[in-house]
This record gives C-alpha cells, sequence and structure tokens, in this order.
C-alpha cells in the first residue's frame, strides 16, 4: 500500500450548503489512491512509512475540475481572434479541423495536460475527436479524465457506431479514465441520433456529454424552426432521462427550468464565462436560476481555441464576475457559493459526486497545494477570497492525482515539458492550416 | 552615461492606428533613461561598454500602465468582498480609511509597487492619502508614478490646500514622479472646491484626476439633484478646460460626448473593468464612443480593496471581453485596439503621451521582457493574442524603469520582498479594524 502524508497544510472546507472555511495545521494522510484521514497536525508524524508532503505554509483545495473542455484545441491557442461565433466555426475551426490526425490530438492533449497540471486542475472533462489519443496523453500525464468521443449526424451511421465504441473501449480502460457518449449539440445531430445515443446511455450507464442552447440565438433558431427550445429536444430524446453534462446553456430559458428541475438528479451544466464574452454571445448561463432547482453547474473553460488558456483559476473567477453582473446584483455568487461550484458542483459534472470536488476521507486523493505567499494574494485578509480573486496558475505549488505526486514545487513529474512543447510547436502549423478547403461541419443553428 | 543593450529581443509595435506587429531578433539600445534606438541584431554587439541584457526568447513590450489605482488598498484585499457599492463603501471601505496613517499607507504602497513591477507595471497612476508616503515607495522600488493627493470637501479648506501643497511638493521631487491634483470625485467634492481646484491646476500646470460618473445611477442621481450631468458639473467648473483624467465613466450619457469631445486633448478616461463586474455597477465603460470622439481610454486596476490584485493583465483582458460583450460584438475591440489603449492611450492617461507607452528613441526606456514559452502560451500562433488573452504577471521575465534594470529573472532587485511582506502582514489587521467607529466619508451620490 502506498502512503502520503500531507504534513502541517490548510485545508479549504467547503460544505454542501453555507460558509466555507480554512482549518489550519492540518496532516492529510492518503493510502493509495485516496484519502484516508485528515486531522490536526500532531508533534510526532503517527505512522513512519512512507512519503511525506511538507505542507507548510501552502493551502490545500482539492483538484480543480475543468467541466468542459476539448483539450487538443490548444494547438489552435490565437489562431482565431475577433471573430463572432458564425464566423469562428465557419471561417476558423471548422475548416482547420479537416487537418486531425491521431498523432497531433495526441500532441495537443499531451501540450493541454500539461498545462492543466501545472494549473492544479485534476480532472478535466474532454469532448473531441480521436478520444483514445487524449486517453493515451491523460494516462502518461497522470491527470483524470473523462472522455466524450465527439460526432455530427453528417459524418454517418458508420461515424457514429465508431465514436460510441471509442467511449465503451475507454470505459475501464484505467482507473483515471472514464468515459461519456459526446454527440456535438442538439443542432449537428438529428433527433434520431440523439434517441439512439440515449438508449445506449440507459443500456449501458454511460453519460451524454454535448453541447445545447449555447446562445439565446441558438433557443430562438431551435424555436424558429422546430417549435421547441432545445432542453425539449433533450428532453424529448430521451437525453436527460439518460443523464447529461450540457455544456454552457447560456439560453435556456424560464420555460426550460421545471424540464431541468425534473431530471437534476442526473444533468448537470457546464458554464465557460470567458467564452460567452469573447465571442458575444450575450447573457452568460443562469446560474442562479439552475442552483434555485437544484441543478448542478461546474465551471469549465472550454476549448483553448476561444478561451486561450486551460486557467481553471481564471474561469472560476469569471464565473463570480459575470454572475454579479448578469444578477445586477454584488451580494449574489459570494465566495462560499463560487467554491462550491468550483468543487462539489464540477465534481457533479464530471459524474463523480462522491469521489471528488471535497477533502474528506473516502474520497479520492486530489489534491492542489497552492501558496498564497505571493504580493499578489498578500496580506491574506480571507484566503476563500484570494482562490477567487486574486490567485493564479503560478500560485500552485504541489499536485497530487488518484495519490501520486504530479507536479512539485510547481515542475511537472510525469512529462518531458521541453519535449512536448518542441512537439506542439512543430506540428502547430499543420493545425491551422486552411489551404485544403473543406470543413468537419458548417455552424447554421 | 549609463548605457544598457537589450538584445536579440522580439519588439511589439503598436503604430497610432492600424495593426501591431511583432519585430524579431531586435536590440534595443539605452542610455542613461531612454532608449537611443531599436534596430535588427547584428552579428558583433555595436558597443563594448554597458550592460547586456540577453533578450533571446522574451517579447520586449512597453512597460503596462496602470492608468487608475489607489495603491496602499493592498492593505484591505479580500476585506470588502460580495458586497454592493454602497456598502462597499459605507460599511468597510471609509469606515476602515479612519485607520490610516503615513506608515501604514507607505507599508502598502511598498507592497503595491512590488506586486506590479514584478508583474510588468511600471508606471501607476494613484489617487489617495498621504500621497508623500506613496511618493517615497515608488521612489525606493524604482517604479514611476503620478500621483494625486486626495481630498473630501467634507475636510474643510484646509485638508483641501494640504493636499494641493502635497501636489506641488512632489511636482520635481524626483524624475520618476509626477503630481496631479486629486478631488475625490464630483459626489464628493463641491462645485466651488473643484472650481478652486481647476484654477490651481490651470495657473501651476497640473491636470486634474478624479472619479465621475462611475455609473449610471450616479448619473442619474446627479440628474435629479442637479439637474446636469457629472461630466456637465466638471465642465461647468473648469475641470475639463483645465484637463482631467476621469476614472471610470460607465455613466457617460450620450449627451456627454459632445462635451467630452472639446476637451480631448486634455483629457482621458481610466476604465477598470473588474471592478464594474465585481460591485455589479451596471454597464462598463462606453470605450468605443469615447474612441470614436479622439478621447483616450487607458486601462487600471482600481484599488486592491475591490480588484484584489493590481494586475493589468487582467484588467487589459476584461477590457476587451466585456467591450465585446457591451457592444454585442466580437470583432469590437480587436486585439491591435486593446493593446493600443493599454500602451499609448494609458500613456496619455498618465499624462506623459510623448514619453511613455510605445518602444521608440527618444522615449522613456520603460521595458517589460516577456517570456511567452510556458505551456498556457504555446504554441504561439499570435504573440499580439498571448498578451491579450494568454499571458499573465509570471510571464514577466525582466522589467526597466527609466533604463533601470529593477526584475531581473522574475526576482525583484530593489527592495527586500520577504522584509517588505513581513512589515504589510505585522500591520494589515490595523487597516481592517471597525472598531473605533466613524468614516472618512459617506457614500450617498
Amino acid at each position: 500500500m502506498a502512503r502520503v502524508l500531507i504534513r502541517n497544510v490548510s485545508v479549504l472546507v467547503v460544505p454542501e450548503s453555507g460558509e466555507g472555511r480554512v482549518d489550519d495545521a492540518q496532516d492529510i494522510q492518503i493510502e493509495d489512491d485516496r484519502i484516508t484521514g485528515i486531522a490536526p497536525t500532531t508533534e510526532q508524524r503517527r505512522d513512519g512509512s512512507g512519503e511525506v508532503v511538507d505542507g507548510t505554509g501552502l493551502l490545500a483545495v482539492p483538484g480543480l475540475i475543468n467541466s468542459h473542455t476539448h483539450s487538443p484545441m490548444v494547438m489552435m491557442r490565437g489562431a482565431a481572434e475577433d471573430l463572432g461565433i458564425d464566423d469562428w466555426f465557419n471561417r476558423r475551426i471548422w475548416p482547420m479541423e479537416v487537418n486531425l490526425t491521431p498523432e497531433r490530438v495526441r500532441v495537443g492533449a499531451r501540450l493541454a495536460c500539461a498545462e492543466m497540471l501545472l494549473g492544479g486542475v485534476t480532472t478535466f472533462v474532454d469532448h473531441y475527436f480521436h478520444a483514445e489519443e487524449i486517453a493515451a496523453a491523460a494516462i502518461e500525464s497522470g491527470i483524470r479524465a473523462d472522455l466524450a468521443p465527439t460526432f455530427f449526424s453528417s459524418a454517418g451511421p458508420q461515424a457514429i457506431e465508431a465514436a460510441i465504441d471509442t467511449a465503451r473501449q475507454l470505459s475501464g480502460l484505467h482507473p483515471r479514465i472514464t468515459a461519456s457518449l459526446g454527440p456535438h449539440a442538439t443542432y449537428t445531430v438529428s433527433d434520431d441520433d440523439l434517441r439512439r445515443t440515449a438508449e445506449v446511455a440507459r443500456a449501458e450507464g454511460f453519460r451524454i456529454h454535448l453541447h445545447a442552447a449555447e446562445t439565446d440565438d441558438q433557443t430562438q433558431a431551435s424555436l424558429d424552426k422546430l417549435g421547441v427550445t432545445p432542453v425539449e429536444v433533450l428532453e424529448r430524446t430521451g437525453v436527460l432521462d439518460a443523464g447529461a453534462l450540457i455544456a454552457h446553456g447560456c439560453g435556456i430559458r424560464e420555460s426550460d427550468l421545471p424540464i431541468l428541475e425534473q431530471y437534476a438528479d442526473r444533468t448537470a451544466i457546464a458554464s465557460c464565462p470567458k467564452v460567452y464574452l469573447k465571442l458575444a454571445m450575450g447573457p452568460v448561463t443562469p446560474i442562479k436560476a439552475l442552483r434555485t432547482i437544484g441543478v448542478p453547474v461546474g465551471i469549465g473553460t472550454d476549448g483553448a481555441a476561444v478561451h486561450n488558456t486551460l486557467d481553471v483559476w481564471e474561469a472560476i473567477r469569471l464565473t463570480a464576475l459575470t454572475q454579479k453582473q448578469r444578477e445586477h446584483d454584488a451580494e449574489w455568487m459570494p465566495l462560499s457559493e463560487t467554491l462550491r461550484l468550483a468543487t462539489r458542483a464540477s465534481a457533479t459534472a464530471a459524474g463523480q459526486s462522491t469521489q471528488l470536488g471535497a477533502l474528506e476521507p473516502g474520497r479520492q486523493a486530489d489534491i492542489a497545494l497552492i501558496d498564497l505567499s505571493a504580493p499578489h494574494n498578500q496580506p491574506l485578509h480571507d484566503p476563500r477570497a484570494a482562490l477567487v480573486y486574486s490567485a493564479r496558475d503560478s500560485d500552485v505549488h504541489t499536485v497530487l492525482v488518484a495519490g501520486q505526486v504530479v507536479v512539485r514545487n510547481r515542475e511537472l513529474l510525469t512529462m518531458d515539458l521541453p519535449e512536448l512543447l518542441a512537439e506542439a510547436r512543430s506540428l502547430a502549423h499543420t493545425l491551422v492550416d486552411l489551404s485544403k478547403g473543406g470543413a468537419v461541419q458548417h455552424y447554421a443553428p
């Protein structure tokens, strides 16, 4: 049995409801992949065996969870700027994606895993093509991932079956890998294909991770064309009944709320606010309304082709800031609620509500140790405020996933960073090449 | 004559209009406090004397400018969370400010200067009490500052005279220090006092730095009480004629634009968007309308009691993001325009349009060298996009102010960081003590 003791560390505690707090001077006991005990530090170590991580001056938080991303899109970082959503898809991203190959996806995913681990992200919920390559990168890097092999109806039934088969193969491949089914969106996958996906999901125990109601314009287009909202499409096709992670949901209408409420035990939303501002998508996800009816909302970055980073600290901060703005209420989305979204609710969005998202005995030992001693966090009147409003990736000191130390003193231990950066640089031009023409899809919701 | 050569560096070029670009493999020649030449790197160094900074792999950008802040408020970082603007002022900040002493202001300013320099900020435009202490900290740290000694009408004529006298004493105190007059706001300083301030400003060559039209609610309150907008108050009192830096301006109305246009040669706005979101202040500064009429808009953080950091990268990023949102146009506030605001326009806001804000011979050698090699900036399809959307404080490698290297390889050279942090921690509790009662002012615009 592998043992790790994190000694003399402060611990962030975010209960199911009410105020979060920080308990100072704690020891965290880890056996294999799990936390087995958290107790006040004693003079003498209770156990002589295993690795000791000195937590003095550090704050232990549940490893961050990126609730919605397309990790290999780091390869397109900065290559699609200053465009609205139509042009972003139709002039850049979908024409670029004709260049995807398994190798390029793997190289992008390796870079993404490195960026996320160095920033304290221990789990990412991914939605992309060639997901088996992303799994390989995640396994190599030491990060945890839920992977949804993505498909469009336009690719035909064989491609859909292949994507579903990939999800089957990824399930159980590795203790840190789970799989979901990944229809792209309500506007790119037919009702028949969504129904078939929901049937497989129910029969085989998958969740469904897809884009829906990304903007209110999409919702209006759905109403105009089909007479129903995207959420109603998800209901009538059985996707909500099977259990879904819905990316974005900025276009969720008041009338959708009673529907979502019925499935609150198995449906979550992932909100990625930087993207909503950058693409001028209109109002952000109605998180307050969703929380009121008990629907969990996780926080994500979306892909770096629009978010430019996979920085979940930035996503957390922007969630609080844009929610205050949306509700015209500076008292809403207070520190503790923001941290609850970033921890427990994001764990639920990742499909692991009992395993991740809190530092408690029995849960997975996915832990980030944060160093809040730099000038931009000092003096430290309230560490919760520091986590939400001033901490940044470079404050992440040590990271454990499933009990394994993967980042120590800001150094990635699991991969050769110069090598993977060189590899990404050498292939970067191939991803943004528009000379071949064509596109993997056309955006016309 | 002190000489510095920055060798083999990439250089950000942001022209007065049109697209920005990056010129690779350049040498920047510096003599004393000025840039004397920028030319392609040659095999051999042209000059054997002076210090050489190796710029290989780094991007030189004009030192960042924090166009509006209250630097000593870092001492209240995280101590006034989740409050609307009324409670933020009346229940936290103004009651806390009864605790200000010269020593506490100096300690806060030292911490602020350290944070800013490490983040690539070479100039800050400050507005606070005990400004002579802030000047001392700025001089010690090596940063450049424009300081506006702040006053309320409620403090009485003697206090106003004392603040104006402080501005006089700070002018010419040091080559890196300039002074402005600092009436707090249109809603806390009477028209008579604003008139008197404008007279002194015109007679003695000062600019006036103050808060006005911070929210549309303030503008409406001014219309209800006085029948004029805050901008009209600034005009009728001669403040615009004297030349002003107006903090925030989110409440600038359409009807104010022709007034501001008349004074566009001597009036600028400072926009601090994180604060507008966090305090749920409503619409952000109408930057597009202001740029259309030629009014310069600089980017700032405001004080860390609300912004939580003095991170100007974050302020730049949020400016672009919130402007796209405000205008419902993802093509607006493109990369080059964002960088122009952060450089040339912020230099104008700092009152130094010909001396700062561009890397050109004849200008001050205020330079930040940025390392874009970390995973979150790679691959680097567009360095301009990296500067706006993915770079962060920790990417700042080396900083020069007035030709002096003040940060090298991420280490602050001018002050003892552990000592100043310890000093700030030891006094932090004194600043947030509400036990004395009272307040320096009451917010009721």
